[in-house]
């Protein structure tokens, strides 16, 4: 159950290039299993930090890894990659750059020999970057993407997914093309939508703005991004991304000129059209509305009073019901709130009778 | 400090024409201020619910309301604003559709009196709809849009605005094209763009969305919402909506070209204009990142152990900290959670302090 208790499957040194986010999380989460991990970074200071918080050691000359993982920044991805290559010929090679065929490109382009080169993606991240905000739980849960080629061994793809699955993560086999039309599709264009949406606020009077509720501030919530990480990104991936864009606005112009006449034949319907779509859309991501489906959400009233949230979960204690995450509803000045628990499904039924006798009013749970 | 606490600001009956969301959310916070308010409905089921559960009286035929509040859907506003000021002269009679001009408009064409006549918007609503959702609280801290005119006498807005703040609401004063253009921005065209890049997923292969992760979660979490209502709304407020669309047209079109062309002089620019762009957007928003700017921030670690929030929330107890909302930031699996307990500014020492005393590790704190 605990990671402490697993044995790493990934084998002997792993070299990691790049001590920010996602190289000192991978770190932090291979030492966990007991794997010596090597870490290397252009910046002093970076690595420093990822060592002092215990994401591994700092690599040394005479290294000599079974695994190399770059994570650098996009623009010098495939220099590292080449550089690595070259200096490890025994040790598999990948990366984690949320782009894949460019990479792969100016590799080949230069005659770099990639038969132990495997591009990988893990799908997660943070809000915060840096070595400092690294955790060794963030690629729990996610999909690893894993580009093969007809030149991979099975013995290297083996590592490759090695080290997905010792991070909790789950390897996804895709082609280049399809990964980079995927993360145009599900990344790199709703951040666009959402730095466009919200750039239409920046000459918006005070006065609009203050009306501004929950459904905008998640539409745009992304629009804070950092410019310089995205520049890269979407000029890598440029084409995949101009694909999505265009029929973006295909979709918009015929929104636009349906509500341009809203009482023109078929205008209503045009509208209708393009809201329904989106709920069927919306409906195919996965945990949508943020909720995880591996848990059960019971959602229990809970008075607004100090003490009260931790009686409820002192008496979830009691009953052996570990809380796997938690939201709670509650509008100052209300006399109460509601407290939506997850629980594993084996636990539900443990938590409503045992709240149930205990008192408490049981709003609703995820199998009503 | 409670509302029970509180003397209503209100006179005399109040009147609300419609129970479902918002009718009976207005019904209960003016019940609970001791305020007589009459209910009315075509819906017998969605009346007896509102009624039943504490939103107010079933009206009667001889009230003599000083405040009507008509709460129906948009395309029935303007009719039942006409019937409402013949049957009730005497009275205010203030509406809550969520487009102000269209309505106005259509009871200018009748000729209708409109000296009594006052359109407000209050900017709540949750993602359940009916009066069985219905919340006192909702309207707190929420803006309440108020649209005089000319002909408003100070006495009749004085009504109005007394509403707003009995609900906890803050009144703005708008002119109706203002206001139509301000939810235009900040709501009506938020919901085309998270409908429209959602639609964007119904024909996308499996695999690509296996890769969505929160930021597109978010992005298009509004994507949810009901075609029929919208279909009302957008129609109603086509004007403005159509103007921000082509704004929007415009500037994806711009960022669109840049990719076409990512080595063009000029067009990496552009791209990192448009996230730049959103940066300054987003940073305008009120409330930004969902955060409740009235609440401080407390991060702590929990273990991954049942009965770990339960101690920390009974200790917050007996620290006397009241805990107004919580996130709990967690991955299954993983050997600890990060809690985000917000509580008001003045606890939040007490609540560092004493949660430190306890042996608690503090993360941060929003004052970090």
């Amino acid at each position: 159950m605990s990671a402490r208790a697993r044995a790493a499957r990934v084998q002997g040194t792993v070299r990691i290039v790049g001590a920010g986010l996602l190289g000192a999380s991978i770190g932090h989460a291979l030492t966990a299993l007991g794997v010596d991990v090597a870490l290397d970074d252009t910046s002093p200071a970076q690595l420093r930090l990822a060592v002092d918080y215990g994401a591994g050691r700092r690599a040394e000359a005479d290294d000599e890894p079974s695994l190399v993982v770059v994570a650098v920044p996009p623009d010098v991805t495939s220099d590292v990659i080449e550089r690595e290559l070259a200096r490890f010929p025994q040790a598999v090679v990948t990366d984690v750059a949320s782009v894949k065929l460019e990479p792969l490109r100016a590799l080949r382009d230069r005659g770099v020999d990639l038969t132990h080169y495997i591009g990988s993606h893990p799908l997660a991240g943070r809000e915060r970057g840096g070595a400092i905000s690294a955790r060794a739980d963030i690629f729990i849960g996610r999909p690893w993407v894993v580009c093969r080629d007809d030149e991979t061994s099975t013995g290297d793809l083996a590592v490759v997914e090695a080290l997905a699955l010792d991070l909790g993560a789950t390897p996804i086999e895709m082609s280049p093309e399809e990964h980079d039309r995927a993360v145009a599709l599900v990344s790199h264009v709703p951040q666009l939508v959402a730095s466009l949406l919200a750039g239409r606020f920046v000459e918006a009077p005070d006065g609009s703005l203050s009306l501004a509720g929950q459904g905008v501030r998640d539409t745009t919530r992304i629009a804070a991004s950092a410019p310089e990480l995205w520049v890269q990104i979407l000029g890598a991936n440029s084409a995949p991304v101009v694909d999505v864009l265009d029929e973006l606005a295909a979709d918009l112009a015929t929104v636009a000129d349906a509500l341009r006449s809203p009482d023109a034949p078929g205008a209503r319907r045009a509208v209708a059209d393009t809201i329904r779509r989106g709920n069927e859309g919306v409906e195919r991501l996965p945990g949508k509305h943020g909720q995880n489906r591996r848990f059960e959400q019971v959602v229990v009233m809970v008075d607004d009073t100090p003490g009260q949230l931790g009686r409820l979960f002192g008496e979830l204690g009691e009953l052996d019901v570990n809380v796997e995450d938690l939201r709670l509803e509650h509008s100052p000045g209300a006399q109460f709130g509601l407290a939506e628990i997850s629980v594993v499904p084996r636990a539900v039924r443990r938590a409503v009778e045992g709240l149930q006798a205990r008192g408490w009013k049981i709003a609703s749970t995820t199998n009503d």
